[in-house]
């Protein structure tokens, strides 16, 4: 199956206890595409910066089998920047700098050669520009989306719309919680499955993710790293990897999915081993194949497991 | 395989979003002994309390199977009390009272029916207190230690030298990075590894347990529960599961160690259903099954996964 994949190509300025970037590629969609290439063709990104981005970067990831047919260049206007610092665990992060620039008038405009594409992936955006991108592509097979706590709180009406029409929601501990205004989480996964999206997957950062589909549970730890260096874009690798797994498969069901969340955790796990997109640049099949084997070592319940 | 569990037999007043108690039973060999006791034959504790500790609470736990032949009653002191309050999440508490009372002075004794028993538990207690427990027991094939904060911030030599003699440490994820200064998870298990225990387990609460067992990692979630109503007594039952476990098989090794964490999560799942031990009293060997398969498919990654 094919992707398109709606979301911001940005700079990021970066701070962590290791490491202190300048202007780096970054943005949900360049993470997303960059995970998702392994794992399926077609590959491609919808997506606006501006005048200042260089071209170097487009060809970074044309190389890479990302289709950039998507990505309109507004020569006046200035690319989305983000400038954030985390703390000395890694688990927070403080924004330090926001300028949406040409992300303000983000209007996405999804190649016809896109608009066949059977997966859908929905970056963090305002829920009207996902609105408007499943609009342009009627026939997917599968929407998946992501959202944010500024959206839950800010336009909590258009992101209802936009939940109705999704298949897969992908989203935080924390921002299910506050979506479903229940404390449990498992309640509030089954809250807002109520609310549109038959499939859910809740993303826990070191703690793993959990799968919700119709009746059923899945969950899946983080894998375990030593070194973790930049947790920026994993949340957008982990759904790259994710959708990128299901579109690489013939059929989508429940056990396919459970096989997806693997895969988003394993790639998300190599982004976070440096700084920005470089790891998921170099990024080989065969060592996301061999971290697949170490995962199902990593969490497998040795059989025979009976009370003496 | 036998046990022997050292730790606090005390009152409880406990209050949560959904209830409140007045003085309720109590204490890590309360919950460790209760959840240990479906699991293997021969499950006695150690602890300390006050003539005013009610004979009632004693058949109770003897009706369950838990030998009491190390249970002192000092007639003229006061049992343990520990009152605190849970937060809207179920997260976090609130200690409201604590009056150690008889623990003050608890000197422990080993029965001597107990001195051969092959699995020790010791419960979190005051370090020194675990070390007399182990000069009693000088045979036992495995101890397994429970600990906490305070005794890392206060106690820390003490604690080092406990911690030379544990053969498996059980212990809360903030605790292992404070207990190692180090804010990465699994850099900081493997110093804790270090300083003794050649395995070490990482209590996660909702987010499931690691395992470290010499080179090799374990992850299992916790088990997702719709309804948790009391939080008291989960980390001890979580212990008396997995060191029930072990003591119930022929011989321990990662396997079994790693079989013995999916129980330590099953029996705490339960625990936190109901009110204080009220739910660990009144489970049964076939509920204790039927969750442990639910596990299993809970966490059970489909075979098959590639690389499209």
């Amino acid at each position: 199956m094919s992707i398109v994949a709606v979301g911001t190509v940005a700079f990021d300025a970066i701070e962590t206890p290791f490491a202190q970037t300048d202007r780096i590629l970054g943005g949900s969609a360049t993470y997303l595409t960059l995970a998702a290439r392994f794992l399926t063709k077609d590959v491609g990104l919808v997506a606006v910066v501006g005048g200042d981005f260089p071209e170097a970067y487009i060809i970074e990831l044309q190389e890479r089998g990302i289709g950039t047919e998507g990505l309109v260049i507004e020569p006046d206007g200035k690319t989305f920047f983000w400038a954030g610092r985390y703390h000395y665990d890694l688990n927070n992060r403080d924004t330090l700098d926001t300028q949406l620039n040409v992300l303000a008038t983000f209007d996405p405009v999804v190649p016809e050669v896109y608009q066949s594409r059977r997966i859908v992936c929905l970056g963090n955006l305002d829920p009207t520009v996902q609105q408007k991108v499943m609009d342009q592509v009627p026939g997917a097979d599968l929407v998946i989306a992501d959202t944010m706590n500024f959206w839950i709180e800010n336009t909590p009406d258009t992101l209802a719309e936009t939940l109705r029409r999704v298949d897969v929601l992908v989203i935080n501990d924390a921002e299910v919680r506050q979506l479903a205004g229940e404390s449990n989480l498992i309640k509030a996964a089954r809250k807002v499955q109520g609310l549109g999206p038959e499939t859910l997957v809740v993303k826990k950062g070191e703690h793993g993710a959990l799968l919700f589909a119709g009746d059923e549970v899945f969950a899946a730890p983080a894998y375990p790293l030593e070194d973790v260096y930049d947790p920026t874009g994993a949340g957008d690798a982990f759904l790259g990897g994710f959708a990128g797994y299901l579109a690489g498969q013939p059929t989508i069901d429940t056990t396919v999915m459970k096989q997806a969340i693997v895969m988003g955790s394993v790639v998300a796990s190599f982004c976070v081993e440096a700084l920005g997109p470089e790891r998921l640049m170099v990024l080989t099949r065969d060592e996301v194949d061999a971290r697949v084997a170490d995962f199902h070592r990593l969490c497998a319940i040795p059989e025979g497991i009976l009370v003496g």
